[in-house]
């Protein structure tokens, strides 16, 4: 299943997109996509549902993100091999774990805002990683059992605020409109190998990012018990799990986001994001 | 006022202490103390009710964190000088911040549980500064203006897991029941000065922390101006401030918290923490 969330900011409604492509209303199902709706029992309840039964959503339409109520992102840094070497830092020995905000996330083709005075707002496609069941010391070969399903993320990153500006790299990941996600949560059944997904990124049409969550670092299993060592990870929480390289730090040089630009992004199975981007002001905040 | 959640864990329902020191019920008022009720208006209807009318809580009762659906809990690294001095840091020159996620959060008294395999889980008595009304881009001179009230917080910190594995501070500060919040939030009206505010903490009466927000580095006012440049703070949110000097990683040589210890702790005018700890264990988890 390809669960969303659908229309205005706030006022989203829970949805599936059918074989055919067409959203479908599943309110009478679920209120909403939460913790809730992800467990693996209502998972099951929504996938014996004939879409054809349910109403079909006029197009265009917007998607919020794929699902509320978020508990928490965490995020995996320099997960890709190469992407750790195009940032010259080393291959991490065990995850490194950061985390977003939550009052960060919009809508995969939502506005990202470049925070004021910002001049080194950078992209990063991510695989997320959403959570559907309790999950605290699993091990890595039950891992997937507690993965409600897949997501798309662009961990959009300030360099300056994450590396220049002391302590953690938290100050940089979470600034308001960071964290785009979507279009759709895919059900864990229809992701075959979540180790063999491509992935890309462009901005204004140039291929920045083009590589495959099959050269992570740490695996998807590997993620989900490991991070569960140190906290619960709760139904609705997400794992963003590294980006691969070229992102615009690695760029020789530099290259960051600029106020009018575009930035494309998507995973193989997962859907396409594509968010346009402005300048902060007060008046639009 | 001081408002607190009152009542088994996930039930708990909303209410304010008296002045009397008597729990009185305000679930006719407000269905929860959540982010809508902390905001400037609320709290005035709030504070207009004459507390005798509201019905007496027959005691003992348990206190739930003081606020529910917390959005994010921002604290602040080395924020006091002399706690710096100690954990051999340099004086940060702007604010160390990183997070906290909100599943590590409990009652004020009930139990801290150390994680499976930990040896060096330490305390840290901390201000809470609790938002009421968001906040994004403000001046220092108007930032109390946004607060809505203080609690106390023990930031638990497992040391290994933030300094010795790898990556940012977050991995040691966030397993579950590692934020203990309250027992109350108190209104920012009654908190004459959050920078004169005196604060302990015992370890089975043993007192190792004996501060005051005097000495912090980076007041209250300049910490929510400054979170607010780099994401906004929504109602419910938390700032944790920093911790004073004598925490178990600064005594020579450390001392750490075993399980069937106690911490006590305190600051001025906020009200007492109390918890006991224990092992990990499966079937408690």
């Amino acid at each position: 299943m390809k669960l969303v969330r659908y229309g205005q900011a706030g006022q989203e409604k829970p949805g599936l997109i059918d074989a055919q492509g067409q959203v479908r209303d599943l309110s009478t199902y679920v209120a909403d996509i939460d913790g809730a709706a992800l467990s693996p029992e209502t998972l099951q309840q929504l996938a014996a549902i004939d879409p054809a039964t349910l109403p079909a959503v006029p197009g265009p339409v917007r998607y919020g993100p794929p699902v509320t109520r978020i508990g928490k992102i965490i995020c995996v840094g320099l997960n890709y091999a190469d992407h750790a070497a195009e940032t010259n830092s080393p291959i991490p020995a065990e995850p490194i774990i950061f985390m977003k905000p939550t009052s960060s996330i919009i809508g995969p083709n939502d506005t990202v805002v470049i925070p004021r005075g910002s001049v080194k707002t950078d992209w990063e496609v991510e695989l997320g990683v959403v959570i559907g069941k309790k999950a605290s010391y699993v091990g890595e070969d039950e891992a997937l059992d507690y993965v409600a399903g897949y997501t798309v993320i662009n961990d959009v990153s300030e360099r300056e605020y994450q590396l220049e500006r002391g302590g953690t790299w938290d100050k940089g990941k979470g600034c308001d409109t960071f964290s785009p996600i979507g279009p759709w949560m895919v059900t864990r059944d229809e992701v075959v190998d979540p180790q063999n997904l491509s992935m890309w990124l462009d901005v204004n049409g140039k291929r920045y990012q083009n590589g495959s969550t099959r050269t992570m670092i740490f695996t998807v299993s590997k993620l989900v018990s490991y991070i569960s060592e140190f906290m619960s990870l709760l139904p609705g929480d997400i794992i963003s799990t590294g980006t691969p390289p070229g992102v615009g730090l690695g760029q020789k040089p530099p290259v960051y986001v600029q106020a009018g630009d575009t930035m494309r992004l998507s995973i193989q199975g997962l859907g396409e994001q594509q968010q346009a981007t402005r300048a902060w002001s007060r008046e639009l905040a």
